[in-house]
């Protein structure tokens, strides 16, 4: 952040100010952090909380009185503080709550009971509402009245007296209208909306798509229920991105920081996945075991197996990061799944064709270098290992690109096919489909 | 998207109608979608091209007439023209050009002058500016003429005659001032900024940390030249991800959608990186084969390799993920680096405790199946292949790590640390690791 005048002591912009010392207020204990943030006006103190990580939120939290809590909580925006308070340990977040305003107990029970991910859950209340026969006029008193407390009134919601949603106005379009129409003359009654239960990516994604400022949320019966705006989505996007990529590779998503995580919680986000896999992988020991005198009369192909596994580790896992990421931007949908495969089809077999010839060279190269007395001529292994890498490569990125679609299609995230996971699988099938080669073109 | 209201023909809305559009618009040919556009008025028309695939956009540009195209071009958004200038086949742009207007030329020169990547490369010139004397009620005034014209109205920037930018005025500030207070009495004079030749990433967090609805673009001089709305922030942010995830997965980045890739083009995207990893293979067939009287001793050695290598790679992988994405995010900096180093050894250690384990009874198990005659006991061939993969794991987890902190103190974008790339490394300190504690713990 920058300061191009410099010539007030005294932030005029709150947001920044707040966002800019908690930054600084991230290192300190929970008990200077308490002791500053009591020096703060009510408002500013949930402020710059707002902006703080949220294990440091829990921290401060612990260490105030129930009623400095209750305060804290109602100068706080709704959705950050339905967000805060799930978070809250159990008891305290009950012993908290009659000290608060029976609309501010409402609205947090309100929020707090949508499902984590949907739309719903990230929503806030804090909107402005017009009736649509208001005048311009009349529309722009009650805006410019309730601004303060409305987390944007750049666009307002029209809805019947029963709340249901049935236009938007911007406040551009108020400012450049005649004074005397009448709402419903320039509302927009075609508008972009979400459900409550919506998937929280899908209403970011039409946030992004539709270039909103707020996207409104309507229960089963087209009630307003609630905004996401857009600074959420951004927030929704980066955090959805986070959580696919540590899937994809193994770890299990917690909320936090790096640094905010201690190395006990790192460890036990990654060793999850790693000892399945770990367990998993016993079924390609066994594999090579049973294979075993193939092996041993030319040991030479043992040399070669992490070269197979490797390869196809590589190539599925990149196509599998295609289609996963065509699938998280609403790229593919159910309809394209033949068309991918196909594309994939065609990836593979060129990327076969040119690192299967590369094996072929690296073998013959390699295997020169050996002492073993050999029963068959060096040329014939490198063309097994060539011929085994190239079949492979195919078989592996088509595998890669079907599970994210197989996990599209019985609507489970794509992004739970693990890269590791996957190398795994792909180990195997590699080592099936080397020995067999290898036994067929051999003969041994 | 949906509509809650459907007793109009035409849509009230046009940016919803003209993204709903383009999307059924993709799959036209260039020739009917040409036709089709010029059906429509030429603000529409500028509108829904604006959606289309940049792909699409340009082969339907290579059918236009030249002066079609001029007015195309002068009809879209300052941002989007640009970017799709950028993309014209040169002699096609130059030639477009004369018949454009003066100041829309310039625009178009002036905003692909900054280099790609940069805030200057993604920033748009509609933005509203007033000057610091006037009244409330003469910016509105002001506003209200230039809002069709503007990308946004709800910031308008306060500027010197000579363009210094020295304030913030939002659109909310003006409706809730008295009108004849003075902007400067108002504005607020501590504010974000970026500056032209920033990472636009960088901005484009600026914009997500402090949830502004546009961040605006200052010269070296302090001189305003453009703004990043939030819209781009989100379409920045979510480039950032692809580019991040695909480079990890050592694919190069192009622009363009799963479906609108050939599938030689897909091959060409993924092939570099595979084809120097093959080569660079190399090194671990090499090391193989020096270690071979060894290997040829107690083959069954050879059948642990892949459980070895596979773990490095997961391990390593997954270390590199989780500092890769905290330095996106900007959660670590280079004041870091040792703590985080600190924190991967911890963790590396108790997963090398586990996987360590759990490699000593897989092993025991897989190898008293084996029909070999070993000169040495079962057991100590189980210790031997625990002990190495414990080494490994706290290895690759240290130099998956490293590698993208390295990268970001030598200012390169540490997702080019590939996992593939890694897996290749950790492939060769594995094999390393095992045959040296191999050849220590078993004379051999």
């Amino acid at each position: 952040m920058g300061k191009l005048s410099k010539n007030k002591a005294q932030s005029s912009n709150p947001g920044i100010q707040a966002a800019t010392l908690a930054d600084n207020l991230n290192n300190l204990s929970p008990k200077e952090l308490g002791d500053y943030l009591f020096n703060l006006s009510p408002q500013d103190r949930a402020d710059v909380f707002s902006y703080l990580d949220l294990n440091t939120q829990i921290s401060v939290a612990l260490l105030l009185k129930r009623r400095d809590l209750a305060k804290l909580l109602s100068c706080m925006s709704s959705d950050d503080r339905a967000n805060f308070y799930k978070s809250l340990p159990e008891d305290l977040g009950e012993e908290v709550l009659p000290a608060l305003a029976q609309a501010e107990r409402e609205d947090i029970r309100r929020l707090i009971s949508y499902k984590e991910g949907t739309a719903g859950s990230v929503m806030t209340s804090e909107y402005a509402t017009l009736s649509c026969d208001l005048t311009v006029e009349e529309a722009l008193i009650k805006l410019r009245r309730e601004a303060p407390d409305k987390e944007t009134i750049y666009c307002a919601y029209v809805v019947t007296s029963g709340r249901h949603l049935i236009g938007l106005v911007s406040l551009k379009d108020l400012i450049t209208s005649r004074s005397t129409r009448r709402i419903e003359e320039i509302m927009k009654d075609e508008f972009v909306f979400s459900s409550v239960d919506e998937d929280r990516e899908d209403a970011a994604r039409k946030i992004q798509k539709y270039d909103l400022l707020a996207l409104p949320v309507v229960d089963s019966l087209g009630v307003l229920v609630g905004i996401i705006t857009h600074d959420d989505a951004l927030d929704i996007v980066t955090q959805e991105h986070t959580e696919d990529l540590e899937r994809f590779m193994a770890i299990r998503h917690e909320r936090g920081t790096y640094l905010g995580t201690t190395a006990g919680e790192h460890f036990r986000k990654r060793i999850g996945w790693l000892v399945s896999l770990a367990i998993f992988g016993l079924a390609s020991g066994y594999i090579i075991h049973t294979f075993e005198s193939t092996l041993i009369a030319i040991v030479l192909l043992t040399f070669y197996i992490p070269m197979i596994t490797d390869s196809g580790g590589n190539t599925g896992s990149q196509a599998a990061t295609m289609v996963i990421r065509a699938l998280a931007l609403r790229e593919i949908d159910s309809s394209h799944y033949l068309k991918v495969l196909l594309t994939e089809f065609k990836v593979g077999l060129r990327l076969a064709l040119i690192l299967g010839s590369l094996a072929l060279l690296k073998v013959y190269f390699l295997a020169s270098l050996s002492n073993q007395v050999l029963p068959v001529p060096i040329l014939q292994i490198a063309v097994v290992v060539s011929i085994a890498l190239g079949i492979q490569v195919i078989t592996a990125t088509l595998i890669g690109a079907s599970l994210p679609l197989l996990a599209h299609r019985l609507k489970v995230d794509p992004a739970v096919i693990a890269s590791p996971a996957l190398t795994t699988v792909v180990d195997i099938t590699g080592l099936f489909i080397y020995i067999n080669t290898a036994k067929l073109l051999l003969s041994v």
